[in-house]
């Protein structure tokens, strides 16, 4: 079966034609239509088998995370995601996995209304990168540069949850990790009001230290205020909480910077979208992550999460 | 060290700002420009080690091919390259191996402009997808539907010195396997002219046959006409020549089908680009792939090349 054949079968759905498609899979490249005034956000990440999911992943799970974890990225942004392309490499033409992983990225493409408009197929180690294409009015894409000294840092939904699961100590929390959520919505609600933004992949303390490091400040965060979940709660003891939180990753949470003034409005267009957003520190000028507890300074996570351990570049 | 530090050693001039790159490398996601009145052309393909390019392939021709064999598939379109995300699978930090990689995609992106905004690094078994965007102005882009009963097919450069090459017979044309060059300038140049066109990455009769498949029509090829190189004359006996220049892969040359009253014209524009045009045969209604040598017919491949002995499926 050449490579069409094979997205034809197992994508069909995914690859019916959406917003500013002329022309999708088939040819040597898609013909896009970008939306006039906007500019396009693009990014690209990898997951390989064992390395980023456990080998015993389902295969709806790792198509649907493929995907999630690309746009995540956009929604860091506030990105309106348009188009994918899905490069798959496996390792052989199983039918029940290709079924399974097509589901879930059908499952998670449909409720952004992204198209699947190109890729590749090939034979080798289970591994795939996904690009995914996402547009925003010019000048309105949020980034990691941009942090104001007082501004507050805030969080989308609970933290700690997807690093809980990875250690097996809590499976109703497993889908935490196999099937995050990324928060478009609530990356378009903060656009106009966030500073600066990021996803949470490699664990807060490591991934909000990419934002000081790219607007040249430090923060204050508050080890108590960290957002966590009835079932983390109950899974935890208070002393394990802040590793799990700050420096455990796959939380594909929003990490977002605003000007105080604006904390009680982008609350409010946050759980418009269906989860929460949550004050944790705040922005100071003097460089460095420090944490406090009850107001007094604690040691805390200063580094992000490398994914199992092999020491591998964490993506981004 | 952290994927951004490893792109911006070692990809340093790769991810210059280039046209409409407002965000390159850094962030969650580029932020690009497209050019107004355009629309985008997006491939991604995948090379994966031992699979695409033999395992003792240096690290500079893997970055020049694994950025080429995208640029063919623009080039197939009609489009102007922009912009490219790279996804790297390696199996360890070699820092030569890094180098000479950066340095093939450096040399290559450089001759067409390009900007490297975006990718990830993981660990794993060796594998590159690259994702390249170009743009072309609106409803201009070359497609694979098109081609009309009358029609020359034509191709660009010389046939089989990749698959020639592959074969170990002929060292000198060793750089045709290992560093092809994507005919972006002459893809530009049949802009208007040609009716249908493919980049030939699977063998002529194979990716003649998506061309003929798409516009619903058929060819009769002059076997005696297949341009050929003359360290590929003088390396083959003429009886192995047509199997080699119609079913072997790697070409990367173009084939286009364009109207017989403008032969004259597209030839006189290809060649002013650095390469030839070469007349193969003609399109008709009735469907099927049918050869000729010295006007009767003969028996000729039907199929394309699948990449090694895996029948793993042709890349697009």
């Amino acid at each position: 079966m050449d490579e069409f054949s094979l997205i034809r079968r197992y994508f069909a759905g995914l690859t019916d034609s959406a917003s500013g498609v002329r022309l999708g899979i088939g040819d040597d490249a898609a013909i896009l239509i970008p939306p006039p005034g906007h500019e396009l956000l693009m990014t690209s990440d990898t997951l390989v088998a064992g390395r980023h999911f456990p080998l015993d992943t389902v295969a709806h799970d790792i198509g649907w995370k493929a995907l999630a974890v690309n746009l995540s990225d956009l929604a860091a942004m506030g990105a309106k995601p348009l188009w994918c392309l899905l490069a798959l490499t496996l390792p052989s033409s199983d039918e029940d996995w290709l079924a399974g992983f097509a589901d879930g990225l059908r499952e998670l493409s449909e409720q952004h209304g992204i198209a699947l408009v190109g890729g590749d197929t090939t034979r080798g180690p289970l591994s795939i990168t996904i690009t995914a294409v996402g547009s925003a009015p010019a000048g309105t894409a949020l980034r990691r540069e941009g942090a104001k000294a007082g501004d507050v840092v805030c969080v989308t939904g609970t933290l700690g949850d997807a690093a809980l699961a990875l250690s097996g100590r809590a499976p109703a929390l497993q889908q935490r990790l196999d099937r995050p959520t990324p928060r478009i919505d609530a990356g378009l609600a903060l656009r106009g009001i966030a500073t600066a933004a990021i996803d949470l992949s490699d664990g807060l303390a490591g991934d909000l230290g990419h934002v000081l490091a790219a607007s040249g400040m430090g923060a204050e965060l508050d080890a108590e205020t960290l957002p966590m979940s009835e079932a983390f709660a109950l899974a935890t003891e208070s002393a394990e909480r802040l590793t799990l939180q700050a420096a455990g990753g796959d939380d594909y949470e929003l990490c977002v910077c605003l000007p105080s003034s604006r904390l009680r409005e982008a609350r409010a267009a946050v759980e418009a979208t269906g989860t929460t957003l949550t004050a944790i520190g705040v922005i100071s000028a003097e460089p460095g992550l420090r944490w406090t507890r009850g107001g007094l300074p604690i040691d805390g996570p200063q580094h992000g999460y490398r994914h199992f351990d092999d020491g591998s570049a964490a993506h981004g």
